[in-house]
């Protein structure tokens, strides 16, 4: 990889400092990220203190909250500061976050005291809310300013901010009356006034909306950028794209998590330990374990059955596992479904519907496989027709529960993705079990 | 909802026509596209006429395909070819795919030439990769250009471009060799050449690339927008940022539904048939219960020591089923991970590893649960030893083969995610069983 070659480049004396200064100031920040954490940290100290701060800043971004702290910590008060002010508000914030306290307080104090007092202000909105994920690197202008005037505004404090493609147009008390973008104003002739182009129906959210609703209105609407309010309508920060895309990342993978019956883990793979891992995991196991203890209670009961006509037995495991699999298909569909908006509740019946016709095919198709398998394993013709249709009835009542159970979680404000695949699963077990022996009895009168 | 109203309000003639298109004007985009879809055909035509061109090609880019079509289609063609023109080049081709052939070209005659060469060219790539998802309404600036000149391109041109954020520098031969934002060019002074504030050092992907991969680029990186090249390194066209969420919102729907043991769903839930619906799930169906069916054989074996010690059959659900979650929990996690990138099969023994002293936790925990359960059903002490000790080895079985096949399969280029909750537990059912069963005649003498 080009970042170790010139990690080990670093290292040589052969080539120029200048020299490799320039080449690294041509990659990208997220790149230059990647040598630095590959890099030990006295060079690390070195190379930031050695580059431009807007390319040492944005280089930061991409580094973990604790190594940030770590080489802002390690340089003079001289270097760090400036670095501080550079990087997004919303960086800054979570590096605080991760350390101690009085390590935050100090850091803090390099910073000036109004920016201070932002900085100070967002460390209060709690995690996975708009709030948390805001930036108040963002420029605003008055409904007033002229083109001209706002493009002269942005010359000054653009540097600063996260994006420029939009301008926040506000009142004198700092109420968000509009937004206009940059293309809008470039493409107007200079003296016209931003109250003339600036859209006034500017869609907001309020720092306490969760995160994941935040993403939705976002994607929906393929914004850039939202701005974020209080409850007096006054913009206090916004919420790029990019942060956008790293909930919409996070949660899809806590929903993997749960559809999969574990609890959802908070760090990536590698980070978690072992006993978290386990701790995570063994809630549900042992839940479903309790849950699915129940099936011994069902065979036992129906022991003088398969005493009487042993083959009974051998479609347990079949039958059964048919039943967890239509109902994982169908939980895991409509989760997501859920999820991403395209299901509500009041589509219960639809989908109930839709889902019985479906069974009937899927059960009837499966029916007859069953009833194939049982005759070539050399059974009585009876027992074929009662492995057959246990499969068309364990199917279809796989597919109601599966259907209704999602929704009607989502209704009651449950997260439907608690309903796993393995919980289906154990919920059909048993249930099937029922089935299976019930119709036997039927068929074989035993 | 506010949408309903105005489309009720639409049809009665209280209000004046002015006031409404004055109201309709003010809405967002998305939120008037929602409108549209409410509509009836004619009304929808007249609104579409009546709105300004910019407006009513932003509300159109958010509406189907067809539906797309259908307008178009019924305004006279001097009122549908501004709007064609204004539409993003990217929807102008998904929906001259989605129509006939024939009825695409008589389209394309609205167009002017260089622009339709441009949209055939777009029409050839293969869905899902990089091509198909590009835009060619980006603005372009040679790099001797100062930033004066390039604000006036911007404004003759930048009407119809979908961003102007970003600037492309292309050499005269039409090579990608620098980019430069818009926040660059209005920062410095007004003679500076693009050459001396360009970033040389670009990111570009080819046409071909698969669209996933795209995803993950411009995510990491936190772009607006990425450059797509052809095989010269010439500039053919730019991904945005909005197109990336759906993409990564679709791959995750995806990959949700192939761990729930169904082939993935080309629509939407409620736009998907009964019958694809049927032939999407049933084919993983037939697999995993004719895969599963020699359960019924393993247990036919079996079965001379079932009949010594009958209480052997009531553990056999709850013991594979305790397998199959276990599997599934972790599949579903390194599925995930695997996607997004966290795990690599180079990982492969510390994934193991770490999922071998996880088992023998879990395995501990859910043995000693199975003996306090088999025991409280009154079986033989001995028989409680074989229910934990086979909780414990199927419940490691389950662990290192989730952990060694989805990695397998990602270093065969083969998907992981088709190794869903349901193969996996089908896969731990029936050697489920031969570890049970040889644990018990071990034990039980039989």
């Amino acid at each position: 990889m080009v970042q170790q070659e010139i990690a080990s480049a670093l290292k040589l004396s052969s080539t120029g400092p200048e020299k490799l200064l320039d080449l690294l100031q041509q990659l990208q920040p997220y790149d230059l990220s990647e040598i630095l954490r590959e890099m030990e940290e006295r060079e690390r100290i070195g190379l930031i203190s050695n580059l431009p701060v807007a390319e040492a800043a944005e280089a930061l971004e991409y580094l973990e909250p604790e190594l940030q702290y770590q080489i802002l910590n390690h340089l003079h008060d001289s270097a760090a500061s400036p670095l501080l002010k550079q990087m997004s508000s919303d960086t800054v914030v979570d590096m605080l976050l991760a350390v101690h306290p009085l390590q935050a307080e100090k850091m803090l104090r390099l910073l000036p005291e109004d920016y201070r007092i932002k900085i100070n202000n967002l460390m209060t909105y709690p995690e996975y809310t708009a709030g948390s994920l805001m930036t108040v690197d963002y420029i605003s202008a008055r409904a007033h300013w002229s083109g001209e005037q706002t493009l002269r505004h942005i010359r000054k404090v653009g540097l600063e901010a996260e994006i420029i493609s939009y301008i926040y147009v506000t009142s004198i008390r700092g109420e968000l009356v509009g937004i206009v973008s940059l293309k809008e104003i470039i493409l107007a002739s200079p003296h016209t006034r931003l109250s003339e182009i600036a859209t006034t129906d500017v869609i907001s959210v309020p720092a306490e909306m969760e995160q994941e609703e935040v993403a939705g209105i976002l994607a929906r609407y393929s914004f850039y950028a939202l701005p974020v309010v209080d409850n007096r309508n006054r913009l206090i920060g916004i919420i790029t794209y990019d942060d956008v895309v790293e909930v919409i990342q996070e949660e899809a993978t806590e929903d993997f998590q749960k559809l999969g019956g574990s609890q959802p883990l908070s760090e990536p793979y590698f980070k978690t330990s072992i006993w978290s891992l386990f701790s995570k995991r063994i809630i549900w196991l042992l839940v479903l374990f309790i849950g699915g203890a129940y099936t011994a209670n069902v065979l036992e009961m129906f022991q003088s059955a398969v005493d009487k006509v042993v083959a009974l037995s051998f479609f347990i495991p079949l039958l059964i596992g048919t039943g967890g699999n239509t109902g994982s298909q169908i939980v895991t569909t409509l989760v997501r479904a859920l999820g991403v908006g395209e299901v509500k509740f009041k589509d219960v019946f639809r989908v109930i519907h839709k889902e019985l016709i479906t069974g009937v095919l899927l059960g009837l198709s499966l029916g007859l496989v069953a009833y194939v398998r049982a005759i070539l394993m050399g059974v009585e013709i009876n027992i074929g027709y009662v492995v057959a249709i246990s499969a068309l009835f364990i199917v279809l009542w796989a597919s109601v529960v599966s259907a209704v159970l999602p929704l009607l979680l989502h209704r009651l404000k449950i997260d439907p993705a608690v309903v796993s695949g393995p919980l289906i699963t154990t919920l059909v077990d048993g249930t099937g079990l029922i089935i299976y022996f019930t119709i036997a009895r039927m068929i074989l009168h035993i």
